[in-house]
């Protein structure tokens, strides 16, 4: 279907009111008003709710799928490339926090379509292998399960789309950082010939 | 309302029902035809699809936090509380994986109750007081930021709903314990001397 001109200021109104309201409660009329138009005007751009939704979370999910394939694909330590995860996660949250909210409480996990399940799949299957990767090259510890670690790790970024404002004393993007902090050295005290940097601002020279 | 004699079969319906369709998707027919009965009849127990819900959730929760209140007033190493916090955990998604799935994904976060809400942020100021208690007594990294520490943990528990299988080859509770080891020790190689308890037969060789 061809998107005419206000197609993202109803992508845009869509993911406020999905925010807002969740998926199930918000209803096309209030989308409909949130960008000024009436409801059947709406459905020149669009066929049903779902295929708004999934317009909405499209983008930005294939643009972190596509940042992690270039991660992955980088001839640097484990450490470095899970950083870098989880920094280009932190850069979804902060740019689209709505989205990503929107893309993890309603369709991540719901196996809506194979093509989405599919996408979930190889994002797990590359942090699983960069961590496989650390662990045969002796960054990592050799006693990890990968994929509960890996799932872990997306878990605890995923889930900060469920405490996360906009409006609080750290950017998700500090926050992301820390989550990768706290995963590569863990919560136990560390020897300082370990873990020499603080957590807030490490130096990656130091691992 | 008074609960007759098929109540349990219909909450236990409603989240099977809940956890296959998602929560939006879900009808009390479906839920009806579950457990045998006419949706007519299912008003006789409940006046909406949101009341089963709670019904649904409010037992494994109310428990969970309960034993977290228990093991938050031990005196015992921060170390030893987190575990016993993701033991906890991984028991109740082991015992009710379909509850909790339906908890996480349809309460939490949306605060469609200030009850649940004031639920969820006791459960957090819980394990954050663990944490601030850690690093009080040197048992936790001094580095860390308590509140994402906690975030971090909790969420990469909570996900475990989002990628676990009770046909998987790793139970609930064993995964748990996996992702509050890798969470204690860290990704990165430890030195011997700094982590010889938590992980369960370690070869110092491997560091």
């Amino acid at each position: 279907m061809p998107r005419p001109s206000r197609w993202n200021d109803i992508v845009e109104a869509a993911a406020k009111i999905f925010q807002e309201k969740g998926f199930a409660a918000a209803s096309l009329e209030d989308i409909a008003s949130e960008v000024g138009m009436w409801k059947g005007s709406l459905y020149h751009y669009i066929d049903s709710k779902e295929e708004l939704l999934l317009a909405v979370v499209q983008e930005p999910a294939e643009h972190l799928l596509s940042e992690l394939r270039i991660v992955a694909s980088l001839d640097l330590p484990a450490t470095e490339k899970l950083r870098m995860v989880a920094q280009a996660h932190g850069h979804v949250l902060e740019t689209t926090f709505v989205y990503a909210s929107v893309y993890l409480q309603e369709v991540a996990g719901r196996k809506r379509s194979t093509e989405w399940a599919a996408s979930d799949r190889e994002y797990v299957r590359l942090i699983t292998a960069i961590i496989e990767e650390g662990i045969a090259r002796g960054d990592l510890s050799s006693q990890l399960d990968a994929r509960t670690a890996t799932f872990a790790l997306v878990g605890a970024l995923n889930w900060v789309t469920r405490w996360y404002r906009p409006d609080g004393p750290l950017s998700a993007g500090k926050i992301a950082e820390q989550i990768c902090t706290t995963f590569l050295n863990g919560l136990i005290t560390r020897m300082p010939d370990r873990a020499p940097a603080p957590l807030a601002d490490i130096d990656p020279s130091a691992l």
